[in-house]
């Protein structure tokens, strides 16, 4: 069936496994007489390269963005735009030893259920590597929002159980877990390595605030902005959670506590996290995602194999010790989608 | 914009306000030969009518479940299911106070922000009434999902602060609550009068659990089995955080605590809440909703009219002092509607 | 499988069957702020009605059109429009003799083939009633055209091998036939009484012209304008064919002779029917639908059974001869929903 | 907008332009575990390819394509399948006297009212070049259809005025312009040669056969799959009209004529080409295509340029003297992918 597409108008489908030629989106419905170019995707692209943070693993991707159609001259002609990196650092052999081994956590074991065959060099098309394609769809996106004025920053608040005090966001490309307390960062580093050394993994809590949002984006019932948010940021890898504003502890406030009040000036409070009956507010639009520990860890696991027959296992090799940081700037680049999206969708309400 | 349609191949739309002639939904896309009839439909309205609970409003919807097309001689027939139930006990005049206030907490500010436009009767579109219709469908897609042995039970977790600490299911249909735990069931309901007295509301979490599930379901990249879920709750007014097996939790594991065992016999542990990769893995799914208080209290409130003039509100009238419990048939029923969806787009890989 | 729903932006559902309790029809993505009311939808309707000409059935079909939901005081709300009629005058007794038997040029074998199961009553889903929606939702998009100065109008130029010399297209209201050639008209009329008198039935051409369509509509590479155009026209019960502007005759000619020289002043020509690369240029748009003559006649047919049993059939019972020029008012329905959606999606191109 | 998708379940997006990158498509939705190489791809490509007829251009595009996902050790994985073809011999100067000239029948007036920018090297994205992706999502499609017995064959049955007399299917290959009648092919020869001669162009008529279709595809009410053919056909560059079965021919016939007989042993003729009430019946699909002649002609035409004034223009340069025969390969790629949707739409309905 055919999942790989995502938005209405601004629809964004990336193909590509790990180890194939390539990887790449092509964005359908961008509008035209946009100023793009390959270097407004590459320093997106950059932002997720591995190496940055000690979380991460240390494999060199090369990734070059080419865009190959729907640009002329500098500016977008409102055709589809096709953006591909070449696979250029692929080691599969050194996959070959879970060929017909299922890794705990991994896709591996549903891949197989449910297509009866998965390409396993490098996870396949289950891998981190398939969110280049959502980050150059998300730079397109980010370019359109920008002339509307809205931006967005995903940033972390917790990473191995140590936990931000502050919201420093200046801070937060200060350090190399885009963590808003430089504080925390430190005792993060300092965590991770520890956790790192044991072979072991680590999940934490990644916040996104868009701001700038103008109101009235959003179609309920059902493409509200904030079910279209939270399957946009479900649908990355490792998240498995999502939450709006106050979110899960809002249930644990009272009526009185929990409704924004309205003033002639904007809402005085924001637990609503900007949307209201699945619309936009024109306050900050504020989500949080919840992280699980990366599955492939060197210290031993049980599993079985394709012949139900247990098996135990250890994965070696270069792995990122947590999806944070390198999963913050694929939150940023699904909201630039959804919002982009619902930004365009918007327009037709004006025409009468 | 239309966004009154989920699902891509049992396709949902829900049509109908509050207080207009009627609500109600069209199915497109359900198997033909498949019995079906009012009763089937109406013994799941019943079970979201209020009353039940004490957190309930006591409007008396006689609720009568009407289909006008797609069955034939007690079987489905492959066409559209239009599904109605006319708008009877509707105080509109109720309501008047509102159609130039904006309360807060409720889509009244964003739908006039949306729309420049709303039906201010009874919340209009934004109503929980709409639910009517998702129930309606829900029901549909249950008779569906029983041929293949997949059922859906939603219950109260946590309300007012209180928390269950027993997931005796059996338990959860002898309270007013749907709590599986009847000692937390009896504190919530003291919890409750004393928040119904006080004017205010209060919210909680509702866990869903979908057994018998079959392997395989779930669209990778986008449409991924928890992405669709997190979508179709998140759609649901009161819900404000969403997660999936371990949630928010799993962020403060290690890896070697979080990951699944695999064994010849299933799964170990299930903190993947029975979803890989998007996929399921034929263990049970496992979601959790985070539900805000009710927005109308009685309480005063700042808030403004349609010429941002400074304005107090209390909302006076029958309201439920908290969506649970009867917001967890409509869980259920986005569950049961999502379920279908992919159990039918399962069908395709089978073709060769 | 969901093949109901027709447009991206201006999405419309039809549903219901000939004898069910009622048809009707959803339209989700109609603007805001529209005024519409039942009138306004009734006037459509009553175009559609038997009895104009001896062409038609004398079936008294009192079809009363209720708008159930998307309008507010009289004004369109953004939200899904239900839109309904009550079936009443149902004879399903006199389809009985066809519960078994599959009437030749019908949809019965069809439907049974690939349903297992089929609402045998007046054609069930198949039933020329089900344009009942199509007819009410075109109502609401040829609203919406108004604004932009686009109407629409639909004539026959062939009846029964009668052709119209003429393009006096007020002349088309003036006769029973809807043809622009009086005399013609007078020919079709005749022809059509010797026809009935045989117990057999005939088929023509329809002629469909859209004035004031602004330039930039259509949407390459697969919903260009004629590709939806065509799509919505042969989706019509009766149509087998489908041509725009010199359609077939084009292949006839030479490019210097079908190329439509471009002025300052606009196109010299209008051989391309007001389409150029899938997109309008401001030209009348012209489309030509070839109509089948009616499969239900009183002549004896060779048939089968269910069980696959030889068996003859004569039709008898109150049938049009010709669908044309029932079939006419359908087709302006069509054109006017798929130039609402484009016209809609035409405005995202205006969002930068 | 985006426009560029085409199928429900087998879903294809092409993207590209005449002279950029590449030319190529997205196929997501096709099933696992079918084998798929390129040389299969490429030997539909080469079928494309000009040169093989005096009718067409001698540009010589050496098309390789190339898989870069979706497909491991030969098989289809079920995860999109991207197919790509560089673009080579692209000689942008050729264009550059029309960057600023509306070539009459073509879209560069309706690309530029559109968009408001548009690629006018080659023809940018309205290119025939487009068709590359089709032609490669055609041949996927068709190695699903071989599966079930499913084949399609497109011929010409006129061109330049001439017509085919016999319907030789086997003698269609056996000559350059794909008639079915070798005699007429002949004299379709030296029209063509005239037409050349003079720098003027011509067009046709393409007959598509598809034999083995299964009963009971097709989605009424508007995804029939004449329809949905219709509008595959239509959205070809050149086509002008698309007619099924008797076609246009139908509406000059009695219903005692043009009803089908169905018998114990099938349908005892095939007026309505295989498809009633918009579901196949078992027989061969039969569809015509009327194709316009080729717009860039080097007789001198009168037309403006971006500033609105007069121009005259004469085409000079490679191109074809008629769409057809390159067009029948198209045609046939489109009618595949039409079939390979609907076939896997249909396998939801053996779900129960």
């Amino acid at each position: 069936m055919s999942g790989s597409t995502i938005g209405k108008i601004f629809q964004v489908t990336t193909w590509g496994e790990s180890h194939g030629k390539a990887v790449g989106v092509v964005i359908d419905g961008c509008p035209p007489r946009m100023p793009l170019d390959e270097d407004r995707i590459q320093a997106m692209l950059n932002r997720r390269r591995p190496g940055a943070s000690i979380a991460s693993t240390q494999r060199r991707e090369k990734d070059r963005a080419l865009i190959c159609s729907g640009v002329f001259d500098g500016l977008t002609t409102g055709t589809p735009i096709l953006i591909m990196v070449k696979n250029k650092d692929a080691k599969s052999s050194a996959y070959e030893p879970y060929a017909d081994i299922y890794r705990p956590g991994h896709g591996d074991y549903t891949y197989e259920s449910k297509y009866g065959i998965r390409d396993w060099r490098g996870g396949g098309r289950a891998s981190a590597r398939e969110t280049v394609g959502r980050v150059a769809a998300g730079a397109v996106a980010k370019a359109l929002l920008e002339r509307f004025g809205v931006s967005v920053q995903a940033y972390t608040i917790e990473l191995g159980g140590i936990r931000a005090e502050q919201r420093n966001l200046e801070e937060a490309d200060q350090n190399a877990f885009l963590c808003p307390d430089m504080k925390a960062a430190e005792a993060m580093e300092s965590r991770i390595a520890d956790i790192k050394k044991n072979g072991d993994s680590a999940g934490g809590v990644v916040e996104i605030v868009a701001t700038g949002v103008p109101k009235g984006l959003g179609d309920p019932v059902f493409d509200k902005l904030d079910a279209d948010l939270a399957k946009a940021l479900m649908s990355i890898g490792a998240v498995k959670g999502v939450e709006i504003g106050a979110g899960f502890q809002a249930c644990r406030l009272l009526g009185s506590q929990n409704n924004d009040a309205i003033t002639p000036q904007g809402f005085a409070s924001n637990n609503a996290g900007g949307i209201l009956a699945g619309i936009s507010n024109g306050e900050d639009i504020i989500m949080r995602v919840g992280v699980k520990p990366i599955p492939s860890i060197s210290i031993e696991q049980q599993t079985i194999d394709k012949e139900n027959r247990r098996q135990t296992l250890s994965v070696r090799g270069r792995h990122d010790i947590a999806a944070i940081p390198r999963i913050n700037v694929v939150c940023e680049a699904m909201v630039h989608i959804v919002l982009a999206d619902h930004l365009l969708r918007q327009q037709v309400l004006n025409a009468i």
